[in-house]
């Protein structure tokens, strides 16, 4: 028997009939045809999730190696490389096959990422062409196996300070690479401890007694399935997750490579031994380098959407057919989701998925321009690094806890490995801190927002963007910012004037842009202000940054939650009418709504929000789950995952 | 050299210096005694940790029962039985004991609390003498291994709608136990895979063709190592962790067993077949059977607490000497822990692990007072249950957030299966669960606090219960719980009259409690309005209970907030003069300010909290954690943690 907690139907509402087929289209988007693909390969591989809990760990990286091969073989992985050497020549489209490989093994996942995005990238983005055409026709098949070694025991995030030193011997022309103590062994490096036979190397160059900083060299490090000489490798052993990769970390002995090792495409070294570079601040090439390995984190951020959906969908299907408790005298027990706070543990997240999917279409575009020439400046490529950074950071906090909130939800039943969050939970929990630590690159994002995305900060390191923002940064923040300003656009914008902020609707996606705008650019303005006092008052700028590091990252999630809204209303109001379009215009309201109410402290704080209308956000947010609950497996149907990738029988089934 | 962000010496400020071992003898109390068993027996135990990530599933489960079995001869399980059945007669004692486990390996912890606290307890609390006999001695050596066959796949929190019958058969004088089909199958049984010889199976009892409701009986369900005629079981295979245990499903295929299995403590059956019971009431009986075994929830809750403390204290030591970015020009890397966001990560954690320290205190203490006998009446039961189904709750919740801080803090480290967060995050993930989910735990407080736990709840069931507050206890709670009252006593205690929440200080308890008090309060009295309001339009009091929800989680929360507050501050008011008070006043103030300041919106909402003091709340927090910082390694090292239990030998080293 029905409930009688349907949403009114005085006020005419009538409930969307959404056509599951059409709105997956309208997510897959420009990428449907790889994305079918990955679909269909999974499909294929279904039986690697259970090879996960059944191989040891040595033949299930054996399997996971094998299945990253034969998927290369179907084009699925190559897409992001230019044809002429046997890629796909769509740099859209691999961000796109990645994002849709994470609804499956996420070893699988991550051994590909490793390969052919950070491996792969790194020699595409900083090599030339004697590197691509010895490297990546036979990287491109998985035939030649490398990784990626950057990160040290020492060093994760402040990569600038790395150990390993590349030292040039203009005698032999070559370098002489070495790890001058266990603090500066390379460590966590995918496909070190088996399968790499060619390394990307980030070192420390030094040049004629000079260092010049962080380059990358190719460097083999195991021959014939044998550390190479002067190679030393050592397995991270068990992880808590991701096992069918092989973690390792590496020594280097000494080891002598030619000079034509350094991947040259931003500096070289000539055979007498000059260095040169056409970028001459160290700082800003430093950061060039980097910045052209911006898909990774594109990539991870994707990845943690996939991960949400996957864990949504087995919650939400089980929370429409599992009965617990009888909620009214004579009747069978009531569905989960038909309860009141199962919808609201569930549904602001299937919104907020939603939303992030939406942000992620606009950063793999950006991406996309940038790297097919498109749109590719400076400016440009600053904008896609900050927004890629921090929707990696919120789209991994995201998958993390809703992980977390689907296992509980399938209480004991998701406790079982047979299900996916056993596999979901331990193997997605590293995206949080892997491609950059979360809280690493918020700062980093609000740092970008701090100094004005200025191309004077390409040319500071960490200390010296603290000093930057003494100087005239923050002044022109504190101007730009006013919070008279932004109100006076929002005045256009809105019905009543002055009182906008009491009189618009709820569900205006104007007023809750114009609230996201207002929280971001208060906060803004608030941090660079709390900054210059402390300069003013000659206090040490790194004590006051570590003072105000809480407002450093709430700004930071801020600024990336207005991106993902915009991304969101843009994406709607796009759509042509139909029932889709109001399905989707309900999930938008539910997720701005909810993020408006997730932090309505602070609004109430700054004078956006009476205590009556925060109170009235939260029945709308209530109001808003009663309307999408009759539709929530439709919405997460449309997000497309194989079944095989469910497994979970006994909860969906 | 050190930053200038230590806490302002303006004030005259004094830092404490703290003995920790006299903070450790605070914390364990009267129970350091058996404390340091457990702590010497983990000591010696301390390979399960390397065996966990090395042996196969079934070695492993022998293994863990190896230990399990060494551990009770030291005396240290079974501390809770009766001394003339061979156990230490202490209740207390043995949730002291399980609490510390809890720093070792859990699946050590979790079959232990199968063996001897479901298992040996509700033979000892639902069983009689003649039971008691037979299996306490052989039970509490190990010797007789048991589980607890409540949960089925159909039906987990609503235990009285179990679909196992138990058929009584005077001819015979038998029961004859039933599985009707695949959703009435026991199912995530600990130890049924494996190892147990006997059941406590929950079962329907049907006399004379009448239903008596939900029963216990002792069923073998093992012959030598073989399934029992008409048992089936199958074994729930690899779990997201908690792998040391052998969780299987049970079918009972018209099993026979005597009239004397019935765990007849509370009824019986006759020879001829006729059904009694010293409790009239069928509902009131079934949950007085149940509220026996709330020790089962107090020993989560404590465990809870105890994974909490492994974690961070990895963290905090980690965060004490790993260094990352220059923060001053030319200065070394700056420690982790002296980055303000470091700090507001961590050390509010460890304040609120503190306080759910003290409050577990106070639930052992209840519950060693209830089953001595020292003070066990009706109402004292009702209060333990709800206490300890609310302490459960937000300690085991406590324990998954600080477990995902933690490893996040430590990064890619912390992600390697040689550290502790790989097992902890999944071998504690069902803690949220199992034993009550932790929303219908919540429910429950709350229901208790709506109907003031008036003796007619005992009589009730789910829906009676809702029926229940349509009548007398919504009127009565509205009355009690006027805020005027509250208001009143508050002005008593604070200066300022009717300004209080402005004029008293932050840090002044009496401020701190009479905040979260109000919530309680006020929080109750409106959803008991929200209540009587969707009862007199005569809706279904179902849908009204599903649509206020939230109200009943976030009611139950301020409820069980609130008792841990007046732990802690009664904890740290009776302790002596000292540095040691000085640091928990300190902390406890971290955890009220930081406790009101997560829920700020709600006080601002409800007119008690002003912005201005909201803002100040926030910076007291920061301030406080820059007070704690000096003495956070002697924090985590007061808990008393073998050092072989943290491991992680490169993060703490």
């Amino acid at each position: 028997m029905a409930l009688d907690n349907s949403p009114s139907t005085a006020t005419g509402y009538i409930q969307p009939d959404i056509d599951v087929r059409a709105l997956a289209a309208v997510l897959d988007g420009e990428y449907a045809g790889i994305r079918d693909l990955v679909r269909s390969n999974l499909g294929t591989h279904a039986s690697v999730l259970d090879e996960a809990d059944e191989l040891g760990v040595d033949a299930f990286r054996e399997r996971v190696r094998e299945i990253v091969v034969e998927m290369a073989a179907t084009g699925q992985t190559g897409m992001g490389f230019p044809a002429e050497y046997g890629g796909g020549g769509d740099v859209g489209a691999s961000i796109a096959a990645f994002e849709t490989l994470a609804f499956g093994d996420l070893s699988v996942l991550v051994k590909t990422g490793v390969q052919f995005g950070l491996f792969g990238g790194a020699i595409l983005h900083l090599g030339t062409e004697r590197h691509h055409e010895t490297c990546l026709p036979r990287l491109i098949t998985g035939e030649l196996m490398g990784c990626f070694a950057m990160t040290e025991t020492g060093h994760g995030s402040n990569v600038q300070a790395l150990g390993t030193v590349a030292r040039y011997d203009p005698a032999r022309q070559e370098f002489v690479v070495t790890t001058p103590d266990d603090r500066a062994r390379k460590d966590y490096i995918g496909n070190a401890a088996r399968h790499a036979e060619l390394a990307v190397v980030f070192a420390q160059l030094e040049v004629d007694g000079r260092s010049e900083g962080v380059h990358a060299f190719l460097v083999p490090i195991r021959v014939d399935g044998e550390p190479a000489p002067g190679v030393r490798i050592e397995d991270d052993g068990r992880k808590m997750g991701l096992n069918g990769v092989d973690n390792g970390r590496i020594w280097f002995d000494g080891v002598r490579i030619p000079r034509e090792a350094l991947l040259n495409r931003f500096a070289d070294v000539s055979p007498e031994g000059v260095y040169e570079s056409s970028i001459e601040n160290p700082n800003r090439r430093f950061f060039t380098m980097l910045g052209t390995l911006v898909q990774g984190r594109v990539s991870v951020g994707g990845a943690g959407v996939g991960v949400a959906k996957v864990a949504l969908a087995v919650a939400t299907k089980y929370g429409a057919r599992r009965r617990q408790f009888e909620a009214t005298s004579g009747a069978e027990e009531q569905v989960l989701l038909d309860y009141g706070l199962h919808q609201r543990r569930l549904l602001p997240l299937v919104a907020r998925t939603y939303a992030l999917h939406f942000a992620q279409d606009v950063v793999r575009s950006h991406l996309h321009d940038v790297f097919s020439g498109i749109e590719d400046d400076a400016q440009a490529r600053r904008r896609l690094e900050s927004r890629a950074a921090g929707l990696k950071a919120l789209a991994t906090w995201h998958a993390t806890r809703v992980v977390q909130e689907c296992r509980e939800a399938c209480g004991g039943a998701g406790y079982l490995a047979v299900n996916r969050f056993a596999a979901l939970k331990s193997d997605s929990d590293v995206f949080t801190t892997f491609e950059g630590d979360n809280h690493v690159l918020l700062q980093l994002v609000a740092k970008g927002l701090l100094t004005d995305h200025a191309s004077e900060f390409e040319d500071l390191d960490q200390l010296g963007t603290v000093r930057y923002l003494t100087n005239l940064a923050v002044e022109t923040v504190i101007e730009r910012t006013s919070a008279h300003k932004l109100l006076e656009r929002v005045r256009d914008l809105l019905p009543g004037g002055d009182e906008w902020d009491q009189e618009a609707g709820l569900r205006d996606s104007e007023y809750q842009l114009a609230m996201v705008r207002f929280r971001e650019e208060h906060m803004l303005a608030g941090l660079a202000r709390r900054i210059k006092r402390g300069i003013d008052q000659k206090r040490d700028p790194g004590a006051v940054f570590s003072q105000v590091q809480d407002h450093v990252i709430a700004l930071a999630r801020a600024h990336v939650e207005r991106l993902v809204t915009e991304a969101f209303v843009d994406k709607v109001r796009a759509m042509p009418e139909g029932d889709e379009k109001v399905a989707l215009a309900l999930l938008c309201d539910l997720f701005a709504l909810s993020t408006i109410e997730a932090d309505r402290a602070w609004f109430m704080e700054h004078g956006r929000l009476t205590v009556q209308r925060s109170k009235a956000i939260s029945r709308e947010v209530n109001d808003l789950c009663r309307k999408v609950r009759p539709v929530a497996v439709d919405l997460v149907d449309a997000w497309g995952i194989p079944p095989e990738m469910l497994r979970a029988p006994d909860l969906v089934g």
